[in-house]
């Protein structure tokens, strides 16, 4: 069974510790499922994704070290062992309506140890606001845009940038948008190329995505790889 | 039953002669709704609207001043009456694939008699080439924007004019944007206000809206309402 | 950059101010946003839609001059300038059911400055009511047709009228016709030509489309434009 | 088991003989199924529905007596033993391009022995021409209503009458309404009580349940029941 | 506009008063709609239903002779005049999680004037229960046959009578069946000929149209008609 | 990895040999997978599903002792071993729509090596010729029943036996039933315990399932297990 | 009609007592259902599954011997005579999220008298974690696979073993995986032959098809088929 | 205009010349296009995907130097100018049905200028066949998994590399699986991190995400970034 063990070099590199999926788990479970990461991950420290408010209070209770980041919803045991930040990620959005999925990419790229970019004021209403951010989302190794409602603000990046984009589509929207798969059906469909997806809300796997981009591309640059 | 008869001069301002539908028709059918319509408007020719290539053919050959127009997928009856064009409306598209829903909206609305701007080499994904030719489109008094895929070129135009826009969205797409749901969700989504929707692929109405807002308003302007 | 900016003249003319959508957002996040919206207006004042009432009541509080309007779910607060009005709305709608909706296009329509004509009982399993008070709705320069269930009282009533018609479907509905996606459908699928749409109750977006036409034309009336 | 078999006085009153669902069978099944009808229907003759003309041909050639309805898409075997009309059921329309279902309502309800009434020249959109139309509807003893595209003439008709009124979406419609779930949806949501619905295109079925009903409450005038 | 109007003497024969819908209403909405309707109703009394528990209450407490029917979530006030019954209608179900629909038929068709046959144990997974039954089925005019998870009870009664046969679907299930529209499906793709469909849960709907039916042929067999 | 290998003595007694999904692919590429298994299966022969009347001609003109079962749409070459018919599986319809889908399970059954029963002239409109041909399906071990429109015809028969019961919905349908999604729908509701389901026209499968039980069973009886 | 009973001995041995469907149901009526159960059951206990903690309360206070187990959502009354336990059933699931129908599954398989087997820490994405433990999901004579979000565990399993799989999707994840049905679709579409699947989140009813197999291998052994 | 011009030097590093998709257009508008292209593209040869193989023959013989790659469905133009390889790609599906899809990202690949390791033969059926093959995909800097039917390659090829990895999900499926929407949903919610997805059978747009990662990993290792 040798063959099926990921090589720990590599991993250790690109850096994307397991992490709890809060959302249908008791309180109970989390708490264990974060101690048990926290035990064995060498420092590394551990995150809960998607835990409601209510929930988070008992968790946190129950677990030394434990925050909860309440616009992220996410619960958030700090490591021991501090990590070297490398590359840089840009997440960008078009307002306040879409920050929890906004403050879930974040939390979770810096957790895995990436330079964040913040551009959450740009809507594809109002053009020029974007262009005169462009080249701040361009010094980033990889993008990620965050939209709702029609969900177009990933296509119109992607038109302006030659970096990797992670379109991310948020439930924001109502009438045909609620849900968000009026959004995600937007982000799929896109004329412009170089625009890969991930599920309606899914914050945390788009930084997934983009900070192993990151940190690999600087790890190569600084000649490790 | 007076009151449900349509005001006459209204109408012949606004000029939005009736149209067959030229789909689940027979040639015959066809055939016979033009000349029907063709006797008794006083002038003002015919159109029939997503007529098969193969149907055109035995329209034309049955139907005297009828001419196919492929692109459109349209017969046309010229009328004998000759129109003053009054106002002006832009049909804005990003490309070559949609160009049977613009056809359809140009011809429909120089029937009903209004100039027509054609911007149609414009999309989301290259911004800069839509803001280059943004002056053409505001001097139209009403704007078609025509999009398939995932639909988001109204949202940007919508951004960049204060003139009333009807969104088109083509069944041109693959994948989840097969048959237009997509860019259709995409333009009811719309976060710029002021954007308005019809079915996917009616050129025809969308020329309607527009060439009737159009003309209402040159009729304003010269004082005749 | 220069060509990326709005005409102010002619948005001035047409008058539609920026709205804050309040679904989504916390009672701080909107409050900062009107009172944004009332510091840089000009005197317009300033509204924001889709607020729950539990919500509206922290807004209220923390903004000097704001009301709540409970059926419209708008919080508006005046302009301190006012606006001559021009122009007439007419908004139908067949009863008390889809009244949020009706009320968020009256006091919007209102809010941009255009004269407003509710007719809100009309059905179409009743048409001799419709056609009782058409010749009040003719009187309207745009017409904005409110439905739900069925969705078919924008067909009817654009076959009576000439005016330029924005329906509205709304999510009264159920079984089928939850959520609204029925009556969208049929406003789309409409046989009369003329019909736009917006997306499932946006009252708001309807407003927008109806007075900005009535203004325009008003204007053009009064030899401004 | 004698309790499971039908009555067959009150069967032989109501009248609906088997028919054969021609669509996913070959001729040579559709031929021997209507053979078998004929055999033991004892001078009933023998209907099939949803008959491709390419099937018909071979179906027609192979079975003595059969004729094909091109338009209805029937193959019709019509009976030796001539049997009393007793009724009227109204079948009414928008147009011609609902005319196949139209005609498999009427052929089929024809078949078993009603007076039909088409009215097949009145569309939502033109209100005017079905109130001059509705005394001949109010003359028939049940209602079949056929509509694709909106599908809102039903909800339109049943306000007018009292009658029982059975709707029929058809598969006519593009874009939303392509295949006609836009207007099934329509129907089902119908403000007006009173509306039964059956499947798309089906207007065999619909034919059955009016003709079923118009042949019993004749039967109860006359005292047979 | 006389011929508009609906023949008071037919009206009168079959019987259906006007109903309130009271969902999405608030309770004084409820209460004026129905303190209108028996105003004017001479004597028949007037309905509401879908009106939820806690609204009903405030209803009752404002309209004198009002009574909440809670399974069938109905508001009566019972008439002052009394209505002879006519004709028979029977209600089919499986069993307690559809009684909330089987009240609303029965209330509303015995408000209607018909006698009411209940016949709620029968499923199709126990086919025998409803053959031990179907006599009593069998003396109806009509039938109501309800039905949520895979609604395929309509279908089985269907082939065993020949009665006018209205299925209603109800939201009763989970998973794909969730909502109803499995059940609504199954009833619409019928193989049993006669078999017309109403909206989920729409147990009002289909009461109309047994009732009406069942009261018209008692008249005809009294020589009424 | 020996772990992962399957334990080839339990395989023999179960006997499915793996078979090429025909659909997708060219003829030379089924020719060549077909070649393939006969190749190496040691002398079970082999078979290939879902595959064209065009493209199994050439298939079969390419692989020695290859046949073309055309209702069944399989290519099959037989094997040169004889394998024991061990265990009796029912595969039960409602008639000739059905057929392509019942005999790709019949061929798939008797190939994997148990006796079948086919029971094709039963429906649920007609419950009384189900009832009369039970216990003939009793006999069986395992039972699949396979069923277009609406699908409820496994609820009944699954009330009436208690083997084990695999339903197989079907692409026949039309209107909501198009495509087999109302037939897959119902089945997963069923009201009766014991019913499993497999994908739409997915007769291949069903066979497996229900002919690998029939032989396990009839193995244990034997002993042999 | 003796025909249609179900022959009694068969019936004993495979042994599924009725259970109680708690959703959609009062306290009282649940209550009731079970009372009648427990008498008529001959010691056989009963079952009332999909029951709310806070119905459930009610439910035991009124029910002699009853007890709820709160993760599995199962009211349970103990049967008062033994049954031996034959056959073994594993239940494999990824995690935590998925128990409350893992234990729907576990509790009605126990309680039709099967050894099971819990399996449920494996994964698609740490596949090694499943084939550590697959010879012990191969001791069982059936097994049933629990799964949410993508549903992919089934097809990954059926590739390891030859037993019969019965699939349970569940309604664990969001975005598009929100409800199940793409865990469903995953699991009728899977490239394995030998998997059947039941509605979302049916545990129950997989525990019925994979317990009664299993029992009926047990009795063939046995000597007892 | 000079801040939303891409930054050249970084284009030409990444390598993604435009490419025209074929669908939709007219060979004559696919030739002008290419012809475009290779005039303007310096050397760098052009490609048209989605081309069907009629249209491919006209468009071939009006572009000089263009091939038609039928499995891929592309016309290539090659380059004048020789571009160097760097940075290497996997192409991982189950088997032939995926191939059209395998050979547009293969082609595309290649043409932006990567290495590109193919392995067609593993399916999550057969999981011991993907891991006797993982250690060749892991040679690979980024990773592109194409799959149809129930898609849940991705998820198990993503639980053992941890190199970036595209899902392209393909039309390959039949029933529900019909399209690619049950395979598009399995990936999205894939429980495995750093999953991104791409539209249905673009497996153009998977490659240019893969290449251009792999391209400027190389560019960076090699010290020119």
């Amino acid at each position: 069974m040798d063959d099926v063990v990921l090589d720990h070099h590599r991993a250790a590199r690109t850096g994307v510790p397991e992490v709890v999926l809060g959302e249908w788990k008791t309180a109970a479970q989390i708490a264990a499922a974060l101690t048990g990461l926290v035990a064995r991950a060498d420092g590394a420290g551990a995150l809960a994704t998607r835990v409601a408010a209510s929930v988070a209070a008992e968790v946190v209770a129950q677990v030394p070290g434990a925050e909860y980041l309440e616009v992220a919803r996410i619960v958030r045991v700090a490591g021991t062992r501090v990590r070297a930040v490398a590359g840089k990620v840009a997440v960008v959005a078009a307002g306040t309506s879409d920050l929890p999925v906004v403050e879930e990419a974040v939390v979770t790229a810096e957790f895995i140890g990436v330079e964040v970019e913040r551009v959450v004021d740009v809507g594809v209403a109002g053009v020029h606001r974007l262009l005169e951010r462009i080249e701040r989302i361009r010094t980033a190794d990889a993008v990620i845009v965050v939209a709702g409602m029609e969900g177009a603000l990933p296509s119109v990046v992607a038109g302006l940038i030659d970096r990797p984009l992670v379109a991310v589509p948020t439930s924001v929207g109502y009438g045909v948008g609620a849900g968000g798969l009026v959004a995600l059906g937007t982000m799929l469909s896109s004329c412009a190329p170089g625009v890969s997806v991930v599920n309606i809300d899914n914050g945390f796997g788009a930084a997934v995505i983009a900070a192993r981009f990151a940190r690999e591309l600087a790890a190569a640059r600084a000649g490790q790889r």
